[in-house]
């Protein structure tokens, strides 16, 4: 396998942007990314997307991008896992220019979900039909039992699911593209309206629309693109069982975990290595079950993570400085891409008033459904 | 590069499968590939689906199979290209075993269509929403503009367009896995109902139920799992316009050319190298302008194939022994994985009374839409 490098990337404010069509944010994402490349075009594409189909009438992705982007003619694959369908579009891109298939790749993701469609039926599509949906379970009330497996277990409090969005809120607000510009407190959140006992909606990211587009190449040409290439070290990826009901430990995401073993082994890195990681935080339980799972903290003490500080901008391992899905916005195809983005320029030095100093090796992790489906990736600066 | 194998494929009978679920369709075809390569797992998975989520309500298909084909834990990536999201499901697992990054790949295709569901207006979601099928247009539209285009412009009649579905209908009452079991004459052809002139309803190819699979492995490895392994020399995808209008002539699919282009040059072989070959024949017509885009026939006298028997079973290049889609079905997301089951059989030797004699090297056609993506694959007997 060709080592692989990030070499460009280009994104769209996230957020309800009822201006904006599905290509609108597409061809914006893509031609930013395009141009941070300083490319014309690409050999090949892959977009990340959930649902297209039942968010706005629209499958078949793929020329879509192409014609509107200008570069008609290119494959350009459409790939999906729920909300994690955006690391799997940086994953995809990352083995076709591994394989030495094509040498020039971009990986969007995006997703329109404000358009007029019940957003939280469609979102339950994520979750197993059969087993889940059809009694009437949706996403909020899957991750409320996760949350309270986990304070049963463990004994994280309401408090410690706060502090995630506390300082998720506190990120975002440095981030120019994120949804939410403002702080929020321990309090605003504990008295926010309650979503799925024990989930309030400050514990919830929001419904939002936009699109993030990455350019690969091999790592050999990088340098034709840009002068500080970020290098993929590492991409891992596992599913779970769909239906929650099916796992031993409904507080603990195997998916994750598995995804994790992999890249870290792919790496050749230990979790004490990651200098600056954006994990999967739809709901501020899931940011502490996957900190547990990527060994950021041991079982069963992820919950004390944000509160102690060690989690936030300053701390140890600062956790999600672009603000996380809580307070960036959550167009679910375009997550995995957009914390690809955030941790380039993490690495590259270029993340303004959200630096983390000195960061040599970052980590995404993205996630579908209640954990059905978990990507991790690994970069280095080079 | 790595060279890749298949070594094993199963798939359901296609058809109105009303009693088959979603997950029952992809288990029986998936463990019948697995069972055929003398397989327990696979290293990694892609789905090709078109629209679950429209269909049966079910996305994040990866999980589901990993979790009902009883390999949790498996990474499984689902791709979509409309029509031809069972080819690129194909494509990409071949990319993942030449990449080095797994051995043993299963590539599934599936749609369960029958449901219930205003399956047109699904369908139709494959076309440019914005610049398409807000104005009322839907596939059968399309294709009899195809039609109308290509007759106009080349003198195309009637009865070649009624040929292609006497054909296939011949070849797919030899195949006990087609949706019909019958064969059709010309006079029934013209006398069937107008769906969208001049396309009538044995022009068209039916709603179907239904999955497909094979295993690859890399070719090095893949007498450990049969030993009859078929070589996959080249893999080609290419996009062109969504929308029809956009195309300088309606009746070329420049799609098809571009993929097959690459294909033929990635596998250094010519058109006329090409024993027996598996063509996206989603309208009569459509086989008509994929033979000239694959240079099968001139540019304009692709009509007359069928008609004058080079295209049969016996002909100088039998086109669609399977059937095809018009008469062994068209599970959309299905289709492409089992144009290459129906290849993988011939060149094995394996096709019963549908056998191409000494044929050695096959290729497969799967489009999207109205030819705005198209993949083609090359096999060979090694």
């Amino acid at each position: 396998m060709r080592d692989v490098a990030v070499v460009g990337a280009g994104m769209t404010a996230f957020g309800e942007l009822w201006h904006h069509s599905l290509k609108d944010l597409f061809v914006e994402a893509a031609l930013e990314a395009l141009r941070s490349a300083g490319a014309d075009t690409v050999d090949a594409a892959y977009v990340g997307n959930m649902s297209g189909g039942q968010f706005v009438g629209q499958e078949h992705l793929g020329p879509l991008l192409a014609d509107h982007l200008g570069i008609r003619g290119v494959p350009v694959t459409r790939v999906e896992s729920a909300c994690a369908s955006g690391g799997v579009a940086l994953r995809s891109a990352f083995i076709d220019v591994a394989s030495g298939m094509n040498d020039l790749v971009l990986a969007v993701g995006l997703e329109k979900m404000n358009d007029g469609v019940d957003v939280t039926n469609v979102l339950a599509t994520a979750a197993d039909q059969e087993g889940e949906v059809y009694h009437g379970i949706t996403f909020p009330g899957l991750y409320a039992m996760i949350a309270r497996a986990h304070m049963t277990a463990h004994g994280t409090t309401l408090e410690d699911l706060a502090a995630v969005s506390v300082k998720n809120h506190r990120h975002g607000a440095l981030n120019p593209k994120a949804q939410f510009g403002h702080e929020v407190t321990v309090e605003q959140v504990m008295a926010s309206s309650l979503v799925a006992d024990p989930l309030r909606l400050l514990h919830c990211s929001p419904v939002s629309d936009g699109a993030a587009a990455v350019v690969l190449c091999p790592l050999s040409r990088a340098r034709e693109f840009t002068d500080r290439p970020i290098k993929i070290r590492a991409s891992g990826f596992a599913t779970s069982s769909m239906a929650l009901a099916d796992r031993q430990d409904p507080a603990f995401l195997d998916a994750v975990s598995r995804s994790a073993g992999s890249a870290y082994k792919m790496a050749g890195v230990k979790p004490a290595d990651i200098d600056v990681a954006e994990v999967h935080d739809c709901f501020s339980i899931a940011e502490i079950c996957v900190l547990e799972a990527l060994c950021f903290a041991e079982r069963g003490s992820g919950g004390a993570a944000a509160r102690s500080g060690e989690t936030a901008l300053g701390g140890r391992r600062p956790i999600n400085t672009s603000g996380g899905l809580k307070s960036k916005g959550h167009p679910v195809g375009a997550t995995g891409v957009a914390q690809v983005i955030e941790i380039f320029e993490q690495l590259r030095g270029e993340a303004g008033k959200r630096q983390v100093q000195d960061a040599a090796i970052g980590l995404t992790q993205n996630m579908g459904g209640s954990g059905g489906s978990s990507v991790v990736h690994i970069f280095e600066r080079v």
